[in-house]
């Protein structure tokens, strides 16, 4: 047997069954063996991860890089990307949005969407298909691509004036298309009425800052879209993926679906789970709006038990780097900035240091949320998602002790913020030893 | 004690508390005393009612009466309210849906319609107002309404085309401002997307007979509408009454709603509980063209159970007196004819004979759910709904043992057909005499 | 018409169809006609009842009068039908519980209890026949009964030291057959197993006073008791009658049970619902020694609104009148004395005046628990339990402004103490006149 | 790296993340290393496992040998755990129910156990502690026992007459000390009143043969029971185990506990899932007499649905190998001859035949009942239960293509009937290929 290339000795793998003490050994850019420690294995390269976490490299299911849709994105696939592997995520998949009718198949845009990525982009990628109708056309180019390897579509049920908006008959026929040819969507659930009437109502009535802004995408809003796209889902018998779960009434209607066997699947994002509306009160409080908006603690707090409890499947980033000066057209009127929230990078720290190091999570938990289960429901499992014999070299180190201040200046966002600013990130006291 | 004006002797009277033999005195037009037969009681006339069942005149909750919005209506008030008379009617409450913008405030539609009904209505009559837009000045109408004792509005998920249809938001704020001023929505629940796309699709293919029609409107689209309202109403604390149930899986949303508490409604009518789809295979299959159409007999059944179970709290007839000319265009194309079904004089005798004759249904059920429910839901109890001293002298006498061949000719309904056409019906081969 | 020989003019009659001012003629012991008030109806004794409630006689469908099972009752027929009556209870359901084997069969224990009550009781009377074993005589006695019109048994799951007790196996066949002649089962439910444990350990550790009794008879014995009847009288599809619950835990089951369909009735009584066990912290706290215990005001909150939402069917006394000298024993230790609560004077007052004049319970609702649910639920009805032609003569005032102070000594119960001694009941400020 | 011990070659290895084809490399008794089939690694012995899946050593958690309880058992642990070796087993879990007062505390029992085990036993082997009483010494030596490494023990709740029952109250502080200490209750769940009554109603009746044996022990009493303990468990929030599920209405109840989130883990046996009640109308049917009894098609096919949905978590063979002599007795009457089934052997064969091969259970799930899920449940986790580094070498290989036919004449159990016996086990036509 030669050398291996690379030799990760001695670390605190993450596992589904548990942290254990074992090397890993890579040959190429695959998993090509795994041993006890006390074995000498030859290899060109050692790294030493006594008393780190090795956990599977995390993937973020949910960012918009190169985005011209929402304001323009100021992270293109090499900073964005870049930004992701230093927050240790080690695949992206990105969104196929463009509607404008210039391009034509879904598997054109697509295609074009890879283009923009390759040869920029430092890390793995693959991308979901944004569908807004549901013309023969458009159902036939679906199969396609699912045979083709590309099994997620994304459906928007609000922004109608950016031509994204479906409705519910869309829904459904896409919905019985994915269930047919073995897809699955990927719904951002919001109702567009009541999400239309009440931006309209503060704004006629002058309630345009920040701290206006949540009241207009209110939590029963998005509760009723998600029982109402589950609904539908199952009268088709089709899998759904409810994309960044904000409020608990609408993490309820996942519950509720998921005891009773429906394959409904969840995402958060870590800012809906550590910050609250209290934010639109600061001065750069613009910097928040997002959609769904932030929420209240008590949300904060549902979600966290929703994602140990197994209710929530995955936490993504929905990184959206909108320019600080876009931002700042927020404050005179929330309506005046483009929506979205930076986190691709702080997306893994946050959840190791208020989820794990806080107990909220479990490490293999973590791990099940940003790898794991993105991978099996995108289809990427398990080259993706596991460290497994076989299964890419895709491997990030913890230090369960390191300590970290967030600030927008280290870090490697193309925006001069970030949602945690100051925020002093502590890792584990004592590293757990279980397995080991 | 001045000599009554009218005893209706030694029937079986019928109330809430079961079925008992007694004598009902009126003064009047109003009940005056309610006796033991065996009291020698002086009358002005004397009506014997031995061996008949009493029951307190029956409320249709769903008539259209002199309406010019889908297809011209034969039933006028006077025609319309003759057939409901006749057939043991005795109110009516029919609706204020005038959109055309020339009308000014709600009250000047109620107004109007209650000039249409005066003096041509040979029975009592009440409105709901029909609301299809959610500003200030409408909601302040309603306030004003139901402050003036109108106390319910009418509401269309459906018929985009005809002006009717609200969308979430509208439907979320009337709710609401009815939650806060004691009034209630009837709402026409069917998926406005999913209704308008099958019907597309099936026009396009060619599909157009009765036969075709029901697919146009499926159960889904019911029961997803339905799940949606009730939603909207909880979030709002809001009651609501859901008009003319058809589905089965609309019905379990509202036994799920009420087994958990919330205040919700259920109206279907006879021909969802007795007729199926396979009605549409008929030569004369259009005159079955009726939205929600007619389902399958295991909608039927659970129906039945909803009513008998309590789940279900009215029939109404929504009697919509087609032309059979106009009917006959639905033979060709489904999209051609307008829908509507005539029940208000068979109402009562389909659910004796086919309900109570048949053990599916108390006599005292039957009641409850044609008199008693719709007043009480409606404002209009104790007047009404319940013989009872103090009540109006709403009084209808059954004979158990009677049969009724049902026959276009011998009703008196405007139109030269009827759903039931040829039907037997066959009472009671024994009459009950609980409490005799 | 000759004049009637009693009228009760001008009050405000409770009946399920709300209050309503009419007269209330009476026939001998029967009610023969009801009126408009205005009419003048010829009365050889008239009772103005003008502002007040008239309900219907009110129904206590748990005493123990004459008992020597548990302790001796002070209360005997006379005395205790006396205090009923001045608590506005008219008709009384007692048990035939003598296990002692010297009374052969089920209908002579009846019979037997019946004559103690003949000649005494001022007011009407009924019994629960007791049933302590499921042999096949037994199973055939209960048939038997029914059929003479005993429709009710009463089951003990605890007291295995004093013949009471039942296996699972006992009921499970007893209820089997009451499912199969329209009999119904009242059941005493405790865990056996749990309660003398509890009891046994609390004893041995020296935590014998009154405040350490509720811990040995835990919500847990209670709920989990309800639990298992319920499931096994579904298993044999048999409607079943919980005594006296006191947990919340307890009316949880009863909810569930009755939202699923099955046919479960719950009783409380007004001391678990207005008393809590800081009454065992009293000087006297031995007078509040009662199976179950009194428990948390948490348990009083939900079983208020378990009653006023329809979960719990009835309010009953469960009196048990034990000498003070009894009671007093309970000081030393808490199974030295005998267990019971006096109230079936003071259940009417203390629910008009905490329930009705506090608006946790309309009136309407108030007379359905003590009256016309009990004689549904056995078999007394309509015969008693409502205002209505026909029925008993069974007449009870309420003067809804009267207050009053609770005390022993102007009580009629044989006991020296009360369990709410020095309350003032306030009634209601003004009457309601709804409907008048 | 010197040469392993043992390399198993290019096997499809079933891990719960999927099947995948690896190399397994042994060192000792321990997987020291996973590696790509493609890697030249050296080994003193190799095992060519092309076209074989590789499963982890199944763990059955339920059997009995060396029982003088209910009959003696043929199997000691020699012949026993041959037996279960040649059936793809590498551990058992047994028990020790020494009641007999002669062995004093829980170790001793415990000790006595392995000790008999010890030097016999051909493949690993562990105890539950069999529990009788709730007293101080018993909850303290069992805190002792699961400090020392023993988590699980076994409750009764039947069998009185042999002195293995306990009441509801050692049941409930039992499953609380267990909650407390972090130990795990297993408990045989049917209601011993109702077992006790109706098989004496029975055998009072003449109805002794094995075919009235299943009235004996009706869906009702197992039903009932398990309720009762998944809610003592859940008031005392401590974790339990369901031996050997046979009724549908039994697993519903685990499957309500479980989606509420309650830790309730049910356990069922091949021959629950594969044989009906009509196996007692053979000439054989004595040989079938076990607790619970065999039930319907429709209790298979719930089981099969529980297990492939996650709502059952272990398939055990409760093996208890009953001399055929003894067992013959019960053809006079069933209570003459010793409840149990020999199933230890075949448990295997029949979930990959019956399972996996009919598509009823993936491979990966039927590793996880049969190996992973015991081996987490009870501790042994991850030493046993999964293929991976670090754990213990116990590898089992499937050949899914070969074919058996069930014969007493060539299994290795100790008696010669087989509840199979005849039966053709036919593999899988394609093997899979999934992760090659």
């Amino acid at each position: 047997m030669p050398p291996f290339d690379l030799l990760v000795h001695n670390g605190q793998i993450v596992t589904p069954q548990g942290v254990v003490r074992v090397d890993v050994a890579v040959r190429g850019e695959v998993i090509a063996g795994v041993f006890d420690p006390s074995e000498s294995v030859g290899a060109r390269s050692v790294v030493d991860a006594t008393d780190r976490y090795v956990i599977p490299g995390a993937i973020d299911a949910h960012v918009h890089f190169d985005l011209e849709l929402m304001g323009k994105a100021k992270h293109n696939f090499e900073s964005g990307t870049i930004a992701a592997a230093f927050g240790g995520t080690t695949t992206v998949i990105d969104f196929a949005l463009d509607f404008s009718g210039q391009v034509g198949s879904l598997l054109e845009r697509i295609e074009r969407r890879r283009a923009q990525a390759e040869g920029k982009a430092v890390i793995d990628f693959a991308f979901h298909c944004g569908v807004n109708d549901g013309s023969d056309r458009t159902l036939g180019d679906i199969e396609q691509l699912v045979a083709d390897g590309v099994p997620s579509f994304k459906l928007f049920t609000v922004y109608r004036d950016m031509n994204l908006y479906v409705n519910d008959a869309t829904l459904h026929s896409v919905l019985e298309r994915l269930a047919g040819c073995g897809g699955m969507g990927a719904v951002h659930t919001e109702n567009a009425d009541l999400v239309e009437y009440y931006t309209r109502r503060l704004l006629a009535a002058g309630k345009r800052t920040p701290v206006d802004y949540p009241a207009s995408r209110p939590s029963v809003a998005e509760a009723e879209c998600i029982r109402r796209v589950i609904y539908l889902a199952g009268a088709v018998k089709a899998p759904v993926y409810i994309v960044h779960i904000a409020a608990r009434q609408a993490l309820a209607a996942v519950q509720q679906a998921r005891a009773a066997g429906q394959p409904v699947y969840g995402e958060t994002c870590p800012h809906y789970m550590v910050l609250t509306e209290a934010m639109y009160q600061r001065p750069d409080g613009y910097n928040y709006i997002m959609s769904p908006p932030l929420r209240s603690a008590a949300d904060n707090a549902a979600l966290w038990d929703g994602l140990a409890g197994g209710w929530l499947s995955t936490v993504s980033s929905d990184d959206n780097s909108i320019d600080v000066e876009d931002k700042r057209a927020g404050q005179e009127s929330f309506d005046r900035c483009s929506p979205g929230c930076v986190d691709v990078e702080t997306r893994l720290p946050i959840m190791f240091a208020e989820g794990v190091a806080k107990q909220r999570l479990t490490i293999e938990r973590m791990a099940e949320v940003t790898a794991t289960n993105p991978a099996r429901i995108f289809g990427l499992y398990p080259k993706k998602g596991v460290i497994a014999v076989g299964s890419d070299a895709d491997l990030v180190l913890i230090n369960p002790r390191a300590q970290l201040t967030v600030s927008p200046e280290t870090l490697h966002m193309q925006v001069h913020y970030s949602p945690y600013a100051g925020w002093e990130l502590t890792g584990l006291r004592r590293p757990s030893r279980r397995g080991g």
